[in-house]
C-alpha cells in the first residue's frame, strides 16, 4: 500500500515532467528562430486538453492536476506565440 | 455540484485532447520527413512525466489518466523514433 504522502510526491514529480517538458522547445525555438516544423494542429489540441485537465483538477480537488496543467498550459501558449512569430515557408 | 459522471467525462475528453494531440504532430513528421526542431529533450521529459502519470493514476484507481497516458506515451515513443529518424543537420 503506497502512502497518501507517496501518491502526491509522484503526482507531482510527473506533473513537473510534463509541465517543465516543454522548456527545452521553448528554449530551442528562441536560440533556432524557426518553428514550422511545430504542428500548431497538435500545441492547440494539446492547450485544450490542458485547459480540460485544470477542470478536471479542479473538479477533483487535486491539486497536483491543477497546479501543473497551469503551468504547462502557460508554457504552451509562449510555444504557441513564438511557433507563429517564427514560421516562415521552408526555404 | 458537479456529478461523478461528467466529472469522468471531463477526465476523458482531457485525456483524449492530450493523447491525440501528437498525433497531426507525428502526421506532420511523417510527411515532411524533418523533425530537428523538435527537441528530444522536450520529448523524452515529456515521456518520463508520462510514465509517472500513468503510475499516479494506478495509485489513484483513476482510469481516464492510466488510459490516456499510456495512449500519449505510444504516440510520444512514435514521435521520438521518427525525430531520431528524420533528424538532419539544418541544411
Amino acid at each position: 500500500m503506497v502512502s497518501e504522502t507517496w501518491i502526491q510526491i509522484i503526482g507531482l514529480a510527473a506533473g513537473v515532467c510534463t509541465a517543465v517538458s516543454l522548456l527545452p522547445q521553448l528554449i530551442k525555438i528562441i536560440r533556432e528562430k524557426r518553428a514550422e516544423q511545430l504542428s500548431l494542429f497538435y500545441l492547440f489540441t494539446l492547450l485544450l486538453g490542458l485547459g480540460l485537465w485544470t477542470a478536471y483538477g479542479v473538479l477533483r480537488s487535486d491539486l497536483p492536476i491543477i497546479l501543473t496543467n497551469i503551468a504547462s498550459a502557460a508554457l504552451n501558449i509562449s510555444v504557441i506565440i513564438l511557433s507563429v512569430k517564427y514560421r516562415k515557408p521552408q526555404s
